[in-house]
């Protein structure tokens, strides 16, 4: 390998690495813990690498830990271009796959050819939610926004009257990547109708 | 082991994760690469592991990318308690030390017993920079914010009148994990001086 070489993939990287920081800067509907503001993607992806290392014990045996990580190091950098996407609008969802696709395209586009391609099966990997390491990693997703709802009295549950039953759903999610945090979960959710935070 | 032991490590980690969200809110000097606002240091913590991922190449052969990585994810939950320290304020700095050793003792003593010991390890191997991994992690927190402020005229440097030569000595540290991305950081610094963005 030519010192050229290694300096045009150093730009490619640098390019990427500038153009990621807008991550930094794409809302997501949740709130912080403390309900002082909407959370970002970016600080959200480091809270769920930290989830990850925190309850690695939770995921099925055998996990490989650090695939789990950089996948939600990852998961989300799509929406630098595709925008967030609340995941109880159902019509928004679907439409958002086609602009994430592009999104994955430019973006990770940007890095050294073999780069993209393991980036992107990462993400591939995020969204199929076909291994153990992806249910791990989706049920961490969809725990964290709802212990930030369930600390701040409902959050964007009452906002967007989204119901238990609905909640409920993507706990199955989180079943399926951690038994026994679904069952956590599920502790949430009863807990916050009971408190009147959450409609049955 | 018993339920009522599984089910206490997982009260602990749920303890730590909902204390971890205030890194969200403990704001560094440094903008955005956009100048648009200040950063958060948990947005900082997954953009340097992004840098991480990508930059993985121009680290010491042999590196554990994945202790890099968690080392990273880790390195500034002591600043929950001890607040950021602008690097170039050496008094500030050296009161620090006592402040963040109380916050690692408090924050990581939040978790069960071996992870506590185990995240705290990476924060202290971080922090003495004696291996390579920490060597390479402490080259990306450098290198990040030099970024940042030569694609914002100076940003922070201008602002608190640090000069060239102080920058270099901060490049210095960057070289020791990475001497290609010790030189890429020389040449912003450069750049920024021949700018007028940064005193020689
Ligand atoms: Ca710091």
């Amino acid at each position: 390998m030519t010192t050229a070489h290694h300096e045009d993939r150093l730009h490619a990287q640098i390019a990427f690495i500038l153009e990621i920081d807008k991550l930094k800067r794409v809302l997501r509907r949740n709130l912080l813990m403390d309900g002082s503001r909407r959370e970002n993607d970016a600080e959200h992806s480091w809270y769920l690498a930290m989830l990850a290392l925190v309850l690695a014990e939770h995921a099925e045996p055998g996990v490989d830990l650090g695939r789990v990580v950089r996948m939600l190091l990852v998961h989300d950098i799509v929406e630098i271009d595709a925008g967030d996407t609340f995941i109880y609008d159902v019509v928004a969802v679907e439409a958002q796959a086609a602009a994430e696709i592009a999104a994955a395209e430019r973006l990770f586009g940007l890095l050294p050819e073999e780069q993209a391609r393991e980036f992107r099966a990462l993400w591939e990997e995020f969204e199929a939610r076909e291994t153990p390491e992806a249910r791990f990693a989706k049920a961490l997703d969809r725990l964290a926004p709802m212990m930030a709802n369930h600390h701040n009295e409902g959050g964007t549950w009452a906002l967007y009257r989204v119901t238990a039953r609905q909640v409920l759903e993507k706990v199955a999610l989180i079943t399926d990547g951690s038994p026994r945090l679904g069952a956590f979960a599920t502790d949430l959710v009863e807990t916050s109708v009971a408190r009147g935070h959450l409609q049955p």
